[in-house]
């Protein structure tokens, strides 16, 4: 083939090596299938030097100078993989301006700024592709904007942080409690030595902001969701959860309610072990879509690791150079038509597991049992278990759907009621069982 | 929105009426995303009266007569839904020859003459889109050709028809004969009144074949794949799988050994409990692809059904007018580059469960492991049990992996060896901790 489209890569870590050895092991079937080669010309680096020999035998320009990239009117397309989410989301809208189209897995720059970005690149006219954001190399992004998009979507939830899901299933299936299962995280590779976005919930919370804003259509970003994370989870929580029938997963769970309005959160909830998501462990990531056309479907796959997310950033290169080659670059548009209502908490409603330490003695249930009563709130089933030495006792209980709002309050009378010595753990349950 | 596409609709049957109420229904939404509006103009349908009310109601025109659809350049799209491969087939041709784009879930049609139709479409610059014709509603074609296109796809399978999925899962959960589920899935509607194409695998066969041409950037065509059926598989195979830990489903499976060659099959497979697919139960389909990028992914949803496979369509309908509003007609080639080799049957290996019915005396087992020993093929676990009054007992044995010509010369002796009544199952094992 003589067409050859050349591409110029930002950053070259993990994702940008898995890029460049995929395109360069592959490059005749990828020849084929774009209609054209496609050359990495010039990566983009702090340090030249630092550049490992897998990538240097590739002989690949490099340079330390963004502008000889914006510059350089042989190359089309831009991929953006240096991460974070400044001077990343500057990177891309320099890239943008100056022509050319950007395929990036950032999924930083997406949750906060995403919309303009669409704009951008519609005003523009070029592709802007991100299949890699979220989910590593599972095919979700291009599925939702076209395979299913005479669908309304309704909700859209998944497992989308590998770290966490790797640590929970340690946790559900080894006994391992919460800072084993970090620390074995840590061994693999799996989890970073700061944790913190993993485990508390944000990388996540990002993710379901992008896959929410496809989904529905709207512009949701990091903070319209609510966030809570796995470091409050203890083995006793899992244990419960397995007598009760149900595995302990962090999902992020997008909804929309015509009537009521968005909700998005990232927490970890009670999943029944029949539930398709149930099932997916270590770190696989999966992703669970409910249209009105399409009923459910999932989407399976590794959520991260430099070739199955080289694999989507690739996908999307492919499909750029496709729009190239036919000067329909922007075909897809972004698709966030309008702000629309997010759910008052008075109506965001969700069945809730609380575990409390309490005083065993008698009439402890009534009160507990009053005050959730007093928020309207019903209760499905109570365990009470492990008494302790030091007269103590555990109390689980599982409500019906409730309100956040009823959640909250709650709450607030359960801590200071003398008879409750702790709220040990409070977890959504999400089981359409559950009245 | 001002601008129009307008659709040709071929058939008016369970699909056809569901894409009829989906663009209806979703219209304001699906204008947005595709960019202009869309209308069915004329529905091709035999007879007229029988057109019921919940799509009469929406004032579509009517025809008997193919080329008032041809013929009409304001129709620049037609959806063919008709089903079966004659005549479907020339009215696709003739479409494409018209400059129309085509969209299709005609699975039939794609494997005999998929290539030939890829081939015309990209003569004539015009779409041809097929996204329901395999797994419904599912996400996997599109994906395929996409998402994962940077990938060597060494093996693709799945569970791709919902009929005997239904029926295995009865067998297996309820203890359900082979011919109470039969009956069981007619009742629902799950099979039709003749149950062969389903139940003898030609279905899944048909649709492997599509699959495995996508994946493999090959023409398969339904005379290469294997195919058996589930009409031989009783109660106690599905408890002999429990017990050694499988559970037993009906895979299209193909594989792309870079050495040996292409294989494809359609036949039950004992699968381990822990497999994603294990789990796919009732009528849902999912197709499980591995890629030297992305590893394991899979895709799982609703197989058939009108709304399932009205998202499909609708969603390639979408995609087809996108490419319209961008003069962007045949952006995806077909990608079937040439042919491959398929594996010879000698090269072809995977372990293989036996149920034989034996004479319960002395040097039984002998005379059979020497039977499998000459042809090279070495046990993994053998069970016996079930002696029963005539002096017979029931014989399982599993191997290791072995050659599909290893298993018919076995079974050739094994069929005339005195001690042996009766060879009453065999099926494959796709279980990747047997060497």
């Amino acid at each position: 083939m003589e067409k050859t489209v050349k591409i110029g890569l930002l950053g070259c870590g993990t994702v940008g090596g898995g890029v460049i050895i995929v395109l360069n092991e592959n490059k005749e079937e990828i020849a084929k299938k774009a209609g054209c080669n496609i050359e990495i010309k010039t990566v983009l680096v702090r340090d030249k030097t630092k550049l490992k020999p897998e990538i240097t035998k590739y002989n690949i320009g490099c340079t330390d100078n963004l502008d000889d990239i914006l510059n350089d009117p042989e190359i089309d397309i831009v991929v953006e993989l240096i991460g974070r989410v400044h001077p990343a989301k500057e990177y891309i809208e320099a890239a943008i301006n100056h022509g050319k189209s950007v395929v990036t897995a950032n999924k930083d720059v997406l949750a906060d700024y995403g919309k303009s970005l669409f704009n951008l690149a519609a005003e523009k006219k070029v592709d802007f592709q991100f299949e890699g954001a979220v989910g590593g190399g599972i095919p979700i992004i291009r599925p939702l904007r076209a395979c299913l998009a005479a669908n309304k979507i309704s909700s859209i939830m998944g497992i989308i942080n590998g770290t966490t899901n790797y640590m929970l299933t340690k946790m559900s299936e080894e006994g391992l409690s919460y800072a084993q299962a970090l620390a074995e995280a840590q061994a693999k590779g799996y989890a970073e030595s700061d944790p913190t976005a993993d485990v508390e919930g944000i990388d996540a919370a990002r993710k379901i902001a992008v896959l929410a804003s496809l989904a529905f259509n709207t512009a949701l970003t990091l903070k319209d969701v609510h966030v809570e994370g796995i470091d409050n989870i203890e083995a006793c929580d899992i244990e419960y959860a397995r007598d009760l029938g149900y595995v302990v997963k962090l999902l992020g769970i997008a909804k929309n309610d015509p009537e009521n309005g968005i909700t998005a959160n990232v927490y970890p909830v009670m999943l029944p072990k029949s539930h398709p998501l149930a099932s997916v462990n270590d770190v696989y990531n999966a992703i669970y879509v409910n249209g009105d056309a399409v009923g459910d479907a999932m989407f399976l796959g590794r959520g991260a690791g430099r070739l199955p997310t080289a694999s989507a950033v690739c996908g999307d290169i492919i499909d750029t150079v496709r729009n190239l080659n036919n000067h329909a670059c922007g075909r897809i548009s972004g698709n966030l038509f309008e702000k629309k209502k997010m759910c008052p908490p008075e109506k965001e409603m969700a069945p809730c597991y609380f575990r409390l330490l309490v005083t065993d003695r008698p009439g402890v249930l009534a009160a507990i049992a009053s005050t959730f009563a007093a928020q309207q709130m019903s209760i499905a089933s109570v365990i009470q278990k492990n008494v302790m030495e030091n007269g103590m006792a555990e109390l689980v209980i599982i409500t019906n759907k409730v309100s956040k709002l009823s959640i909250d309050l709650s709450l607030r009378t359960l801590q200071v009621l003398p008879v409750v010595k702790d709220v040990c753990s409070v977890l959504r349950v999400e089981d359409p069982n559950l009245p």
